[in-house]
């Protein structure tokens, strides 16, 4: 079966949707978050853990995966879901961003990117056509176009040109597709340029994917103009397809374009942060090694629901954190994505109940500040 | 309720032994593995984890968490149990072995050991009575007494005044204990001098404890040296109470001195050997990054019954362990504590079944080279 999408609801006040992503290894209620997955697994997790956390769609990164184990070894062993033992959806990037971020010595011309690996340096191409084919060995449940990651700032004169090359790799990724259960969707690009943006979605739309996702975004641009970029080209996007945000973003960014109408978001930010003992909690980051919780007897969050809060103080939590157990970033890994998750579906609900202004606005005001201690 | 031991069964052809050992947090099946958990956590692994893996009881050191988190933050949460969530038994060491290895600038006297932390460099002094408060603050249901780790070699000169001090330090323990629920073990010492050993004993058994170990072996001395070492200490210590052979040891180890009447083992073996992808299968050890396991579908043990082994094809735990991902360390971890008590379920049947002769001897011949491939 293809993946399919089916928007339930439009909220009456805001850009805000409830939707139904249909795949063929589970069903996903949007806005959803995924967690990353980069080498084949959540760093940290099993995925019964995963899944007991409330995850219902992990993110698998094709650069790295094509590194390192290689995908041919995957297609062999039956695809990731099988070689990593999550049963569940999986989105895999397409690579761009890694080239763009990771690898060095990367040359993009209009047949493809050649880079050279962040691990050994060996020399890789990859063009449309072999970024489906890998995605394709990998077997995942929604596939990305490659796209060239524009920086920020980029020139006008570069982001137009950028885009051309990512629109027309985008109908060569189209027609490279052999396989009918994944999805394939688009990616809009443009910098910070609403009128290439805007453009940008119109030849993406014309093309026709599964699903679209605004990419180039929150690469060191600021917050503002991430925001109003999303909320500019958010409702360009077909009504009735998925709309994905990549690499977006903070809990605040969560809230900000959902009510954009943004359906889908992925982010290291939860488990990369729980790895550098950076929690969090509502309203605001605590730093887990801060030396006033060594005798904290208390939950790192009371109101959360995690195995973390229910099982352990924060003085435990720190003292492993200081003690560098390996523990510390399992324990941390599940609170994180927990609260990333638990934010989804308060999220869903204030849209159920008509009131994502309302949840919007109150979120805002408790999170003001969402600092580190 | 003071921990209790009952003898169950004596094997008919050779020192093994049934036990049973009752603490406040539970029973324990001997003879028993303990994994190591030095800082208030078994390394990757969530309690519950450890308790699936069928582990009755897990070891605690008091050096390290004397250190950090420190023992008074301990007894202000309640105990060592309830701080890090394990409702099971825990015996700690008394640090004897920790200051003999790890701190710097170690000064032992007849008072006490004054030493240099591993971790920042500042001064401490723990004698006998300090080493009990620390023990009963972490609420330990076996506490270990005080005693000079000889080094091997050792002149028999050295071995004895060391032994006479250990001997006095056992005294002054049991003289410091105020805990009615915590059991006291004396430590045998004398290096591999059969006499010392001997005198040491009865020494100890006259000062009277809960139970005996074996200390000072598995430290650099030939393994055939140890065994022959365990193998007369053993039958001198008292019947009626729990023998335990204090960090050891392999498989093979094991087998050997439960022939010779030992009930109780530590060490860090199983769980250090994972972190590092030393994965132990029946009659031989796997170094999970060879390349030939690069598309080995099979799991790492066919005949283990783990969730690793359940789960995972060895391709994928090789990906893991390369890739540097944490989840290596925990399925690794996860295998290999599994093998370890399996082991134990395996001795305590053959001592039932009054079979331990024989396998002890199938054992030797399939684990006669137990080698890395």
């Amino acid at each position: 079966m293809k993946p399919t999408f089916e928007l339930l609801k439009r909220d009456t006040t805001s850009g805000a949707r409830l939707g139904k992503l249909t795949t063929p290894h589970g069903t996903i209620d949007t806005p959803v978050f995924m967690p990353v997955g980069t080498q084949g697994t959540v760093k940290g997790l099993v995925p019964e853990r995963v899944k007991e956390l409330g995850a219902k769609i992990i993110l698998g990164n094709t650069y790295h995966l094509y590194l390192r184990p290689g995908h041919e070894l995957i297609r062999d062993f039956g695809g990731l879901h099988r070689f990593m033992n999550w049963d569940g959806p999986i989105l895999t990037d397409s690579g761009g961003f890694q080239i763009y971020s990771l690898a060095t010595l990367r040359k993009l011309e209009e047949e493809g990117a050649t880079f050279q690996s962040h691990i050994d340096g060996s020399t890789h191409f990859i063009g449309p056509e072999k970024c489906i084919e890998i995605q394709e060995a990998i077997g995942s449940d929604i596939m990305m176009c490659l796209d060239e990651c524009l920086p920020y700032p980029a020139t006008r004169d570069y982001a137009e040109k950028s885009l051309g090359m990512t629109t027309r790799w985008a109908k060569r990724c189209k027609d490279a597709r052999k396989s009918d259960n994944q999805a394939l969707f688009g990616i809009s690009q443009g910098g910070m340029y609403g009128e290439l943006r805007e453009r940008g979605i119109a030849e993406l739309t014309t093309i026709g994917f599964d699903g679209y996702a605004l990419g180039g975004l929150s690469v060191g641009e600021p917050k503002e103009l991430m925001w109003e970029t999303v909320g500019k080209s958010a409702p360009l996007l077909p009504e009735e397809k998925p709309r994905y945000l990549m690499g977006v973003g903070t809990p605040e960014d969560i809230v900000e374009c959902v009510y954009c109408g943004i359906d889908m978001f992925d982010c290291v930010m939860p488990t990369r942060n729980a790895r550098n003992g950076m929690l969090f909690t509502n309203g605001r980051k605590i730093a887990i090694r801060n030396a006033h919780y060594r005798d904290d007897e208390s939950p790192l969050d009371s109101e959360c629901d995690c195995y973390t809060c229910k099982n352990y103080s924060r003085a435990y939590l720190r003292h492993l954190f200081i003690a560098r157990e390996i523990l510390a970033i399992v324990l941390n890994t599940i609170h994180n994505v927990r609260h990333f998750i638990r934010l989804m579906e308060k999220i869903r609900e204030a849209i159920k109940n008509d009131d994502y202004e309302n949840f919007r606005r109150d979120f805002k005001s408790k999170n003001s500040d969402v600092d580190t201690d």
